[in-house]
Order: structure tokens, then C-alpha cells, then sequence
């Protein structure tokens, strides 16, 4: 379970790439540099090639096609299985992916230009349409014949579709299930009935999610008309998960997934995916001087004002943070919807107001020992109204991107936080104008 | 991919909970309360109740166990499979848990005992010890036959591990592969060797991340003495993708990750999840408060320093956030490990610095326009060092925390953003003083 690195010495590498498993070498060259992995790919027994190439990730795989050429990379390309090789194109820069596509044998290409079709992040574009179909008046006997005959173009042979002459589906079959027959059986005699489905243009997460939940092996994708086109596996589905994962952590830290592992991406690369956030946080914190300067005249008189500003807007933050966390994964799981937007916000803002009012008891009383009790009151009072403010946005805000059609995960914490601040301050300066008569 | 509910009207609920598909219903019970949720399994017809239990999340799952009693109890939790079941005990409260499992028959009991010996969220609690065994000079004949004859007690026929005399892993071999073998092969003949296993003490979260890099249907799981003693199969491993990110999210938004779907959780349960963050962050903040008390005499002198305390503090946060969200993830990944501390923290400063710089020079022309220069260059020049030092703090706190074995995750945004308030404050006003002789 140990981080696996490539070796730098050339003699203790070729070593290491001739004895390593297949999927120790393709962690290793994931995790290496464009240069290095392009180099110990060359450096590979020709047995292991192909098998690494197919289980490399999109960046490593860029890597080794632009250090291959003519028969070499068109080999590598159309070794690949159909829905990893769309993949790999789409990740490549256009110019490239087109001229890489012209140059691959007239099936492969069709098949890929298919799967280019359905838009990104569909059930479509990670099907395989390479599966083994049954019908279900096949015998079982047949049916097993057919899966050996199928079984080296296909993707799986553990799970087939069951379908009728005009390709709807029918059910499914496990290979498991085959096995176990009776003889004298028929397909449709031991295939699973109402299976879950999906469409091509089902959005990946919600296929891997149903794919989690039904803790299936394999979904079968049906286009618009209906008609069977193509499989998701599982592999493809922990992809997507992990994927998910990945993206939702990078916006909630106001940054976009890395395209490539953190060793490789440059220094610019990490300035690109982050610069935009950046500069508009900063706008957006223009507010917060504008509040403040507003209220000028009472920070002049009571300078002790200031001490509290960074305690008060950064616990707002922070409740903020936690109503914004739980709502934003509470929508992506569907645990919770829109239509939910009224018990949500109740929920949180009750939770947030118990512990505010716990909090600025505690803090009441540890204030009134060092400050005038005016400002002990002001503080007080002030935490109690912005943590329930910083929760009630935080509870909101992502139902509404989700009703504007955004992903919620883009009102990250950051953006949640500007909000908080600015409306805290003011906040703090009206109940400070009220108890302290300034 | 719509939002599954249970229907409100009685008479719908019950036409529905008939005609439904068991993985819909299964998602419906997971999403209801407690309450609604044992109603509704009441309503079940009887073929589907037991195939439904076996589906639902643990608070569903206890739900239902809390509406049975005896031998309809019995036979609920004898009917799961050893790991789904070792996870449910392992949910319920502890007096709960033992009554339960004192129920049960004793071969069932020996089995959950056995899983529930090993470490929370290790290989072994989620492992099936219900798994065919294959000897590598068993003829294919005698595999399928011995496949045919354990199927029903397996929790799979996809995928059976191959040991020899004294269970030593020798390989794997799908079913697939022995229904393609030709007649006379053996075992040993079409099995894969050189396959990853883990051990019964292996976290998790690196066998679900083993089996999506491999793309492995299931990984075999060996004791410490080195024998095989069960299997994790490829939805387990979809389930702790999933749970893992929930943790890694919630504790990144500064709150524990639910036990239960959103709407079930009660407002105190939120309280809980969330009141000791919350007050250990309030304490920190008060550091933030004695900093300002120090500088009393500069902002006294000049209040406009004040104004942009939020701004500088906040950009501090959000770059920190940038920082922290990046390595964390990084380090999850195993894309980075302890022994690249100083390339991240390099990259991270770097890259923080270029970013810092633009919007510094942007800053810096803007506020000339409105406030003294010597206001104008102090807040420029601590932006720059408050982003930079923000950004070495998001990259090495998680580095430490590794070091030191604790959750990189735990160093979350909140914690982060606090000692970033806490300094770049000492680094505004001790700017503030140089520049503006104060």
C-alpha cells in the first residue's frame, strides 16, 4: 500500500520495470512526470506495453502518444477499449485528437466518433458498445457459446444484456447465472427482470451513484429511441466516483481539479487553475472596505470595535462553512432537493442559533472580564446574529445554484465566506450603534 | 435519475411499494425517516422484504430491526451477508449490538464476531469470508462443479481466489475465465498470478483506491500469517469510495460527516456534529483579538487601517483554502507523499507569490486613487506576504499532520484560515509601521 515510485538509477528501473505487476508499473508511470513516464514506457518488456498503456489515466497516456508515431501510436490507440480511447481523445488538445482520430482504421474510428457524440460526463461517453447480447429463447447452452464466441471483443463476459429483436431490453444475465442453469433453460428463464437502466445523456455521477446503490456490476444504456447502445461497468463507475470526489474538493476550495498528478502540473498550470477565483474573491472583498468605510465614524470613536472584527466575520465564516458543506453533499447524494429548501434552511438555522447563543454566552462572559460591558454586549449579540446569518446563506445559497441549474459545489466556502463578511459587518456595526448609542 | 420518495397517501404508497423494482424502494426506505421508513417495510410484500433489508444503509436497517422482534428479527439479520451484517451491529448501540448478536444461531454469531475482531474501516470488517476457494491442480470441470456447489453460500461465482494445501494465495481466476478455458486445463493453467491482495488491517480507503487503479472486480484479503481468509468485492469497494469522500468533505467544512440522510438527522444531532469545531475555532479566534490589542495604538492613529482587515485577512483565507484544499487532496491520491514537503511547499509559495504580485500591482493602482499612498502600499505589500505565507501554511500544515499520523484532512479550511487571520494581521501592522512610520 506503499507509494510506488519509479526508481530514478537506469539499471535498478529496467529492473524494476521488468519484475513489477502491470498495475504497480501503471500507478508508478500515473504518478510520474510526462517526460519520465514517456521514457521508462519505452523502457517496458514489450509484453507489459499495451496492458500498462490501457490502464494509464488520460495525462500519462498524452504523454507516451506524443512520444510514439505512425503504426506505433496508431497500435497503442486501437489496442485501447472504445470507451477509454474516447476518453483519451477528448483529453488530448483538438488538432491532435482529430488528427490522432483520422489516423486509426475506419472501426475504430466510427466507434470512437460515436462515443465523442454524447455530450461529457454522460453515461454515454463512458459505455463500452462492446458487450456480449442474448436473446432470451436462446438456450442457456447457446447462450454460453455465444459468450465464448463474443468474449474477445467484449468488455465483460460476467454480464450480458438480454434483449428482443428490435434491441430493447429485456433484462439482464450474469455469467454466474448461466453457470448455475439448468440444462434445458432458456436466457429468459434465468435473466433478472426490471433492471435499473440508464440513458445515454444520464449525467456519470448519477450513473455511478445508481451503480453504488444497486451495487451493480454493470448498467445497461439505452439511447433516446429506447433501444440498447452500450454498458457501463463497474471500473468505469469507481472512476467516476473518484472523479466526482475530486471535483467537488476542488471547488469547495475555490479551485478546479487538477488535470494531471500535483508533481507534474507546473507552477503556472497551479496559478491558471486558481488566478480567476483569486481576483474575483478579491472584488467581491472591495465590499467589505466599502462597509467599514461607511461606518468610519464609529470606529473612530470606539477603536475597540476593530479588535473584534476578524473574531466575529471569522466565526461567521466558519458556521458558514459547516451549513454550505453539509447542504452542498446532502443535494449531491440526493439525500435532500429544492423542494426541501424551507426545512433545510429551518434546520440550520436553528442548529446554528443553539450554538450561537451558546457561544456568545461563553464569550459574553469571558468579555465582560476585559471590555467595557457594552462592547461585551455588541460582541455578543453581533456573533449570535451572524452565525445565524452564516447559516441560513449557507443553507440557500447552494438551493438556489441548483435552481439556476449551477453546480452548488461552486458556492464553495470562499464565495459563502465574501457574502458572510461584508453582511456581518454590517451587522455588527447596527447592533453596535444600538447598544453603544454612537 | 429523479429523487425517489416514498408516497404520503397510504393506498399509493402501497400500489407503489408492490409495483416498484427493489432497488427504487431499497433508495426510497434510505431517504425516509426512521419512522415512515419501518411503516413502510411492514407494507412490503413478503418476497420483497428480505431482498430489500439486505440493500438499506445501516439507519435504515436499524429502523427496521427496532420494529421486529424475535424470530422475525432473527431471520432479517441472518438473512444479510456476514460484512453487511458486521456493519450493522457495528452501528448499533453497543448494548443493542450484543442482545442482537446473542440472538443469532451460532454459526452466524462466530462469523460477525470474527469480522468485528478487526479494526473499524480496515480490510477485514469489510471483507466476505463467504467466498469459493479454488486449488490451482483442481481440472476446470471439477472448478465449475465446486462453483456450482458453494454458489449459493458465496457472495459471488465472479471472482474465486486460488490457494494452495495451506491457503496461501497462489492467484485468482474469474468465472470467466474458467468458462473460456479448453477441456483438460487446470485451474493453475488459466489463473491470474502476481494478483494485489491486502491485508485484514489494510485501511479502507487503500483497497477501494487498490481496486479502481487495477480495476479489480474484487482483491483477495490475507491474515497476518499470510493466508487467505476473505475477499472485498468491487461494491464494497463503491461504498467506501463514497463514504470516504463524505468524511474528507465534511471534515474539510470543519463537521463530522452524518451518520444518517440529511432530513433524518435531528436539529442536536446537527448541534453535535458540529459545536466542538466550532468553539475550539472560537478559542483560536481570540488570538486574533490580543494581536489587534497590541497594534490598539497604530489603528488608534490610523483608523483607515482598519477598513481592510476583512479584505486582507479573507484573501489570506482563500488562499490558504487554494493551498490546503490542493495538498490534501494530493496526499489522499498518494500523488504526493511526506518526502516531497519541500517541492509542494515551494510550488505552492511560487505560485501563491505570481499570484499575489498581479493582484497586489491591480490593488495597489486602485486604492491610489481613493487613500493615501502610504495606505496604498502598506495593504499591496501585505497582500503579497499574507497570500505567500497563507499559501506555505496550506501546503505544510497537512504535511505535518501526516507526519504526526492525523487526517491531513482534519488541518480543514477553518483550522487553516485561523492561524492565517491570526499572522497576517502581526504581518499587516508590522508592515503598517515601517511603511507608514506609525
Amino acid at each position: 500500500m506503499e507509494e510506488i515510485v519509479l526508481p530514478r538509477d537506469r539499471q535498478e528501473r529496467r529492473d524494476w520495470l521488468q519484475d513489477a505487476g502491470v498495475h504497480a508499473v501503471a500507478a508508478a508511470l500515473n504518478r510520474a512526470g510526462a517526460k519520465d513516464c514517456a521514457r521508462a514506457f519505452r523502457e517496458l518488456p514489450a509484453g507489459k506495453a499495451l496492458p500498462v498503456f490501457s490502464r494509464l489515466e488520460p495525462p500519462a497516456q498524452k504523454a507516451i502518444v506524443e512520444d510514439h508515431e505512425g503504426e506505433e501510436r496508431k497500435a497503442l490507440i486501437e489496442g485501447m477499449a472504445p470507451d477509454n480511447r474516447a476518453r483519451l481523445i477528448a483529453y488530448l488538445p483538438e488538432d491532435r485528437a482529430q488528427s490522432l482520430l483520422e489516423s486509426l482504421g475506419e472501426e475504430a474510428r466510427a466507434l470512437t466518433r460515436q462515443l465523442l457524440a454524447y455530450p461529457e460526463q454522460s453515461a454515454g461517453r463512458i459505455m463500452t458498445p462492446e458487450f456480449v447480447r442474448l436473446r432470451p429463447d436462446m438456450s442457456v447452452a447457446d447462450a454460453l457459446e455465444e459468450v465464448r464466441a463474443k468474449a474477445e471483443r467484449a468488455e465483460t463476459i460476467h454480464f450480458m444484456p438480454v434483449v428482443d429483436e428490435d434491441m430493447t431490453l429485456v433484462g439482464t444475465v450474469g455469467l454466474g447465472q448461466l453457470v448455475l442453469a439448468e440444462g434445458g433453460q432458456s436466457v429468459g428463464d434465468v435473466a433478472t427482470r426490471d433492471v435499473p437502466s440508464v440513458e445515454t445523456k444520464t449525467d456519470q455521477e448519477a450513473v455511478a451513484r445508481l451503480m453504488k446503490e444497486a451495487d451493480l456490476m454493470a448498467v445497461p444504456v439505452v439511447g433516446e429511441d429506447g433501444r440498447l447502445v452500450g454498458i457501463v461497468t463497474f471500473d468505469d463507475a469507481m472512476e467516476v466516483l473518484e472523479f466526482e470526489q475530486a471535483e467537488d474538493i476542488a471547488r469547495a476550495g475555490a479551485t478546479e481539479p487538477a488535470a494531471a498528478p500535483y508533481l507534474s502540473v507546473s507552477l503556472f498550470g497551479l496559478v491558471r487553475s486558481r488566478i480567476t477565483w483569486l481576483a474575483v474573491l478579491m472584488l467581491a472583498y472591495a465590499l467589505t472596505v466599502q462597509v467599514l468605510d461607511a461606518f468610519e465614524a464609529q470606529l473612530e470613536e470606539t477603536v475597540a470595535l476593530a479588535l473584534f472584527i476578524p473574531l466575529l466575520i471569522g466565526m461567521g465564516g466558519n458556521a458558514g462553512t459547516q451549513s454550505v458543506t453539509t447542504v452542498v453533499r446532502a443535494l449531491a447524494v440526493r439525500d435532500i432537493g429544492t423542494a426541501d429548501a424551507l426545512a433545510v434552511a429551518g434546520k440550520e438555522v436553528g442548529a446554528a442559533l443553539v450554538m450561537g447563543a451558546a457561544l456568545a454566552l461563553a464569550g459574553y462572559a469571558l468579555l465582560i472580564a476585559f471590555f467595557p460591558p457594552g462592547i461585551a454586549l455588541t460582541v455578543a449579540l453581533s456573533g449570535l446574529a451572524i452565525i445565524g446569518f452564516a447559516a441560513l446563506s449557507g443553507a440557500v445559497m447552494p438551493m438556489v445554484a441548483r435552481v439556476l441549474s449551477i453546480d452548488p459545489a461552486v458556492f464553495s466556502s470562499p464565495v459563502v465566506n465574501t457574502v458572510i463578511d461584508a453582511v456581518g459587518l454590517v451587522i455588527y456595526f447596527l447592533i453596535a450603534k444600538a447598544v453603544l448609542g454612537i
